[in-house]
């Protein structure tokens, strides 16, 4: 139950896809959150710091989100937060990443037209 | 920060719009979230119970969601859980809303199509 | 993943506790959880609606919560919000439940001395 | 209302406590989280990989954390996720940190007596 996170921000990159040897279809792309905070001294509302994430998508959500989402365009999201240390020999880093559960364009920024594929969602 | 909910489900009713005499879009539908939950005794998912919200729209993403969103549709939604009780003089009860911060289609259960209408987010 | 909520609030009545036939203790109580919302119109955060949830935990945290909370206390509790309609022939209403996964007291109110009972969570 | 993450984990450092120039009490630790997630494949939950996370917390909560919490306590933690990148000139990296808004012992774990000091949060 815990480490369950929604997002709401603007998809960085083009949704990159590919499918496993074991047949899984799999998304990822970066998504930007810039937070919205109360400066408690300018009694007002102010851009905070911008979290980046790195999306990934499984099965179904997986094929239409590469079919629907664009690099520019706002989306909802929420999943499972999994942070990662790699570490190539040369240089060592951690990424942020959000396993989807699900996303969908934020409709507070535009319109859309939906059309159902799935009877059943695995 | 706290009462804050993320729920995804099947949108119950056709969306209503309206715009308040100060001039505030609002749109409002029933959603029903069923639970998907672990049972120990027979170790596998079932289905759980249904919860019902009246999810409930302002401004822009009013205006979007009535353009956008139709009965049977799937969504994901994030906002702050209002529990209200409500009495005419003969029955009384409760509402459970939720106040939408955004929301989308699910992309788990099918594809959309994104047109952006809004260059900056009230 | 949904339906998921964590709450902060006030510990409004009594921890009832009972163990049912099966050998499964349950200690419920009554939250009141105060919204602090900021009011674009008076540019400042002020108090708003209080939402009342009945708390529910199972197990291990039932037996510790009879044993650690009282009315009057502030909690922190992340866990399940179930909605469940009853009807007794003469009244019909609605109570907002929540299945707690952890429960603990808010420290941003007071201080805590703990004592750990619990090898391995059930 | 983005990035909000609840928690529940190990306390893994002890906490250290300062007060900056401004007067601002300041309070830190180490927080392992690790997740339980459902296997398909084996049909059964099993420990996922562990998350680290730098919970901060702030003014009446930084006092009473540094007064109440032990390195290897069970605690449950809600609050505002900031991903940080820092680089110190050899190296560079990023943290993974929680600003508390609340914070206590998780009750899943063992009994607390809970002494109030707050007549009102700041």
């Amino acid at each position: 139950m815990t480490d369950t996170i929604t997002l709401t921000g603007l998809v960085a990159t083009t949704p990159r896809h590919l499918v496993t040897s074991e047949g899984l279809p799999i998304t990822s792309f970066r998504l930007a959150s810039t937070q919205r905070r109360y400066d408690r001294a300018a009694q007002k509302w102010i851009d905070g710091e911008t979290n980046w994430y790195t999306i990934t998508a499984f099965r179904h959500l997986a094929v239409n989100v590469v079919g629907s989402v664009a690099k520019g365009q706002r989306v909802v999201v929420t999943g499972r937060l999994r942070l990662r240390d790699w570490n190539n020999g040369e240089r060592a880093g951690m990424t942020v990443e959000v396993d989807a559960d699900a996303l969908g364009h934020d409709l507070a920024w535009g319109t859309a037209v939906f059309t159902r594929s799935v009877s059943s969602s695995l």
